[in-house]
């Protein structure tokens, strides 16, 4: 492809692209593809000659936008969201034309002291101590396990870096049992085994009982084992639960625990001053991570990661071959040894321009929107007759189901509300998934996609309101 | 910003880019920007107000483009290369506007079966066997790291991942001495200690010495150390040296060890028939990682890693909460269980496009004209006086000194080299950077970029031979 072809295919791109997000709300928001229908239509074999542009957009327009689940539908209410927006893919297209590779201050000054102003800002925008220092990781899995390793390596004084594990007390975490897969994922990579994975029963509202947590560690010293780390949730999976940061920060003080916060969902709320009840307790927190690729219109991926001792953290990922040597040393950022990765993408780019381009009003609006408008969602819910609310929804997700008031097997209003919930799917106009809470078959309703406003909760509401009131009917209950 | 807004920022844009390419050779490759620099020029706090796109492109003209370092330069021979390409960049744009979030085969099916054929087109296209199972992984530290865990939890029948480490014999892991840092990194990571990395020695290619690993491996097994895993380079950072693959793989098989191969860049020489005997072995090999973001021009990132026991990999990071159970369960590839992220980007896409767009038959072409030019240039090397070759050179790297017939000091002659590499770089036109090889300061020359020709490594030389001259004159050797 020459330099004019590019230009030309480009600006189609453009256009096809401005066109997708006026189009998008009237693709289906979930793919109805079979397993195995969109391989089956790629060759077996790569193409030897090479192909036109044209070819492949086309392949790209029959095969695979009709198999594409598309996560920016404005009727996107599963999992969570991982929204984008328009200044983050103009940055996109800056960063992937650059190409730089980010391991090093040297490889791009730029990008790194961009890196280093743009994490301070966001620190400042959700509150948080200026003592944190930010870096961006990948995602939240890889921030957790990252912070997992560096309160192990502070814990054994880099032992376990140097000589591993043999010889030593097992070590445990803690979480909720509401807390984020990812926590069970990190726990395994850095050896510390499931088992040693202690999740604390949670209250009614699905957050953390500090008085538990407490006892288990007890009982856990007890048994000579060395509790490590709290995972605490600003925003469980299932149902946006917070746990009391404050309660637990001052648990893990006293035992002298390391304290990760997963807010990767949530974090972005902490952008309104009114939300900031979520950290209390900030001041004993380790490590903090919030994915701005979720819920701040950055695209994925960014996740932001905030560290109380950037040391402890280079000290534990640092390593320096002579051919990454550079003159600067360690006057400067090389953000290489502020996680896993060696190589790294200028990520910062996108983060900048999203900020100043929404400014922190607007990124304030949009989401105390969201907020607002779940919050009306759920009233609606309330208001309804055989809808039940499930949890407590202090941020953007609501969990509901159908309870008529005549059925009380609980497998039988499960198996009610997996139909259900296949039903308002089968629409191709919204997207909801499920989790189960107590037991309890539960659907998420999740606002926060960047163009998603009230009119389509509304829209949203009526559809699954008659789909419920339906099968109600259906049902006899 | 307005879909109209953005249609005209795009197409601002991409004048832009393809400018960008045609301009990038005048610009400095590496940038001369001081630390603290450009931080000093980004104001403190993040705007309240939105502000105008037109604003933040100035500031990314004024204050980000001069603090880059230009990886997509023609006179980039550093490191190794992180080419892009035309088609990729296109692929990247298309990739942020879904912005998609693969985890599951159910949220965003043509995504993961797009990568699950592309995967196969590329095995087959580097010469590996058709039992390997592909997935994209971000960069070869995070592949290597998902490698050695595998092997950790095969050769513990998943009890490490139950129970931690507690109570084994120490695992220890094998590469050479010119092996990557990212070995070193997995090893602490997973919980081995870098003291259980055994560097077997190398022979006068730099290449890994079978028999010295197989007295190693006899030695440790004697002292009741359980020998885990040896990872294989095809083509080191240094000086791109190829380990023995066949006899490794023989070893590891009499010993019952996990062999991984680390051709993060040297796998796109497989694009070339005659550069398969670097995989000579590869019958005895478990898991190989190259990365198409290197050398194949396909953007940062996209790691290619290849696995012959794909139940095992999953076994290792599977985890199912409610959250993310879907009714196609395991008859499709849900590739968040193939690594350590759960969130994924839709990378296959570029991976599609920039093979279509090249065919086999262009990637092979450009892949071979840089290898030699590379051979081109060392034997320009080889026949001027005072310029010593250092290492073979059986890919498209250079490694190259001074050495004045008359200086013997190797003190000495290091620091003239570190001060012509200094002089070479200041130039601006051309960028590389060193290593050290048997203790010598040694200068690379990396060829490899996408858009580099013949002429342009000619004109690298015309400009390091006259700087070599001016530094032999001026030391007076």
């Amino acid at each position: 492809m020459t330099n004019e072809e590019f230009r030309k295919y480009g600006h189609q791109l453009i256009d096809w692209m401005a066109d997708y997000f006026n189009n998008v709300d009237r693709l289906p928001v979930k793919s109805a593809v079979k397993p195995g229908e969109v391989i089956g239509r790629l060759p077996g074999k790569a193409p030897y000659e090479p192909e036109d542009f044209d070819a492949i957009m086309a392949d790209f327009n029959e095969i695979i936008l009709p198999g594409m689940t598309h996560w920016q539908h404005t009727g996107w209410h599963a999992y969570f969201t991982a929204n984008n927006s328009y200044p983050s893919i103009l940055a996109e297209m800056l960063t992937s034309t650059l190409g730089a590779q980010c391991m090093s201050w040297l490889t791009s000054p730029a990008a790194t002291e961009l890196e280093e102003r743009v994490m301070k800002w966001l620190g400042e925008m959700i509150g948080l101590p200026g003592d944190f220092d930010g870096v961006i990781q990948d995602t939240a899995s890889t921030a957790t396990l990252v912070s997992l390793l560096t309160a192990r390596e502070m814990a054994s004084a880099l032992e376990i870096n140097k000589t591993g594990f043999y010889g030593q007390a097992p070590f445990t975490v803690y979480c909720s049992t509401e807390a984020h897969s990812s926590i069970e994922r990190a726990v395994k990579i850095a050896g510390f085994g499931k088992d040693h994975l202690r999740k604390i029963p949670v209250d009614a509202a699905f957050a953390m009982k500090p008085g538990l947590l407490e006892e288990q560690i007890e009982k856990d010293i007890k048994r000579g084992l060395k509790p490590l780390a709290v995972v605490a949730a600003l925003g469980t999976t299932g149902s946006t639960a917070v746990d009391p940061l404050d309660a637990i920060g001052k648990i893990c003080k006293k035992y002298g625990l390391w304290l990760h916060v997963d807010a990767a969902w949530a974090g972005t709320a902490l952008l309104l001053p009114e939300m900031r009840y979520m950290i209390n307790g900030i001041e004993n927190v380790d490590t903090f991570v919030f994915n701005p690729h979720k819920w701040m219109f950055v695209n994925f991926d960014c996740s932001a990661y905030f560290v109380k001792d950037k040391a402890a953290l280079i000290r534990t990922f640092e390593i320096l071959p002579e051919y990454l040597k550079t003159k600067e040393g360690t006057a400067v950022n090389n953000y290489r040894d502020w996680g896993i990765q060696l190589g790294r993408r200028f990520r910062a780019l996108k983060l900048w321009f999203v900020i100043r381009s929404f400014g922190q009003k607007g990124l304030q609006q949009k989401v105390a929107g969201h907020i607002r408008w779940a919050k009306i969602f759920a009233e609606w819910v309330e208001e309804e007759q055989g809808f039940e609310i499930l949890a407590p929804y202090p941020l953007a997700t609501v969990c509901f189901r159908l309870k008529p008031s005549k059925l009380n097997d609980e497998k039988k209003i499960n198996a009610l509300n997996a139909a259900f919930l296949e039903r308002i799917n089968r629409t191709e106009k919204i997207f909801l998934t499920h989790t189960k809470l107590n037991g309890k078959y539960t659907i998420r309703f999740v606002v926060g996609q960047t163009r998603t406003e009230l009119r389509h909760v509304e829209d949203a509401w009526v559809t699954i309101k008659s789909i419920g009131s339906e099968l109600l009917r259906e049902s006899k209950f």
